[in-house]
């Protein structure tokens, strides 16, 4: 027996966006998105939702760039932080005390502890209400080495990523591996 | 160390969201899409990326609606299968065994076996490459009532939410709980 709750934002999961932007001043900032993800194949695109009043959202339409910085669970502090104080009012990697670089690629830092980041070009944005919908273009995917598998793409369980729950606003881990997809479904294959 | 791997989608954790619509017979369709996310708090909004050539493009532009079903981790066959399958030559639901009743809010089915469903009336799309991006807004949330917690709100851990691993190609459950949002980061708040 299902419940009404109304018209609210829930749904599971959702990611920890780490959205990595470089403000008027040329100072490099990190705001935390849930709201968000691939969004395209072919280009590769990724979608972020950033409130207008934040101060993440003029510097990335001025840069035109952002990048995804995607926090293992040992950043989970640091990342609740960058949801929570302002880079318009701190200076929020250095109080995190983490280190940045410069893309090569687009005008946005990456974060160097983040074991996966995306470096992205914006393409859009649309105004939807409280939030508008940035989509940038995959312009690369970099990985720490050590979070690669055999195959060289990245192992998400060394990757260690956060996942958020609205609803109960708590961050978990990534638990068991259920399935194999493209796979597990065959056994209905007619 | 990190590495290039070129430009790629890629992020963690991305939803398995089923996406319910009736075709232009009036078929109930799932399908399966890992690209997706909320994206606006105020009116909520989620946004879906579907190809073109899949059986649920038109539908959803003829009805001007969707659903977004979220399974749990015992519908993951039922899951992979509707990602694997087209509803232009199977009725998957069928197939599948598994039941839908019509919303009475939006003209989309709903998954009843789903624990969380988001019932969506189509705002905008937006064609990126492979895939176009449909925005919904969510006009209602459902959800099981053995997964609410004590204030009424939807608890993750009893939703049991299948997570997605690009790259591995792999469905996850939730793991630990790492941390509360809005709080662990204040340590860090000057």
């Amino acid at each position: 027996m299902k419940q009404s709750l109304g018209a609210k934002p829930i749904a599971y999961p959702t990611p920890v966006f780490l959205v990595g932007s470089y403000d008027a001043d040329g100072r490099a900032n990190m705001m935390n998105a849930a709201w968000g993800g691939i969004c395209c194949s072919v280009p590769p695109c990724v979608m972020v939702a950033i409130r207008e009043e934040r101060h993440s959202y003029q510097a990335i339409i001025d840069r035109k760039a952002f990048t995804i910085n995607i926090p293992s669970r040992e950043l989970v502090v640091e990342a609740d932080y960058f949801g929570i104080a302002s880079g318009r009012n701190q200076d929020k990697l250095a109080v995190a005390g983490l280190t940045v670089e410069r893309s090569e690629l687009v005008d946005a830092p990456l974060l160097c502890a983040a074991p996966l980041v995306l470096e992205c070009r914006l393409l859009s944005t649309q105004q939807l209400g409280s939030h508008s919908l940035f989509v940038g273009e995959i312009c690369d995917v970099k990985v720490e080495s050590s979070c690669l598998d055999r195959a060289g793409l990245p192992d998400a369980r060394k990757i260690d990523p956060l996942v958020f729950a609205p609803g109960n606003s708590a961050y978990f881990a990534l638990g068991d591996c259920v399935a194999q997809a493209f796979a597990a479904g065959k056994k209905l294959m007619p």
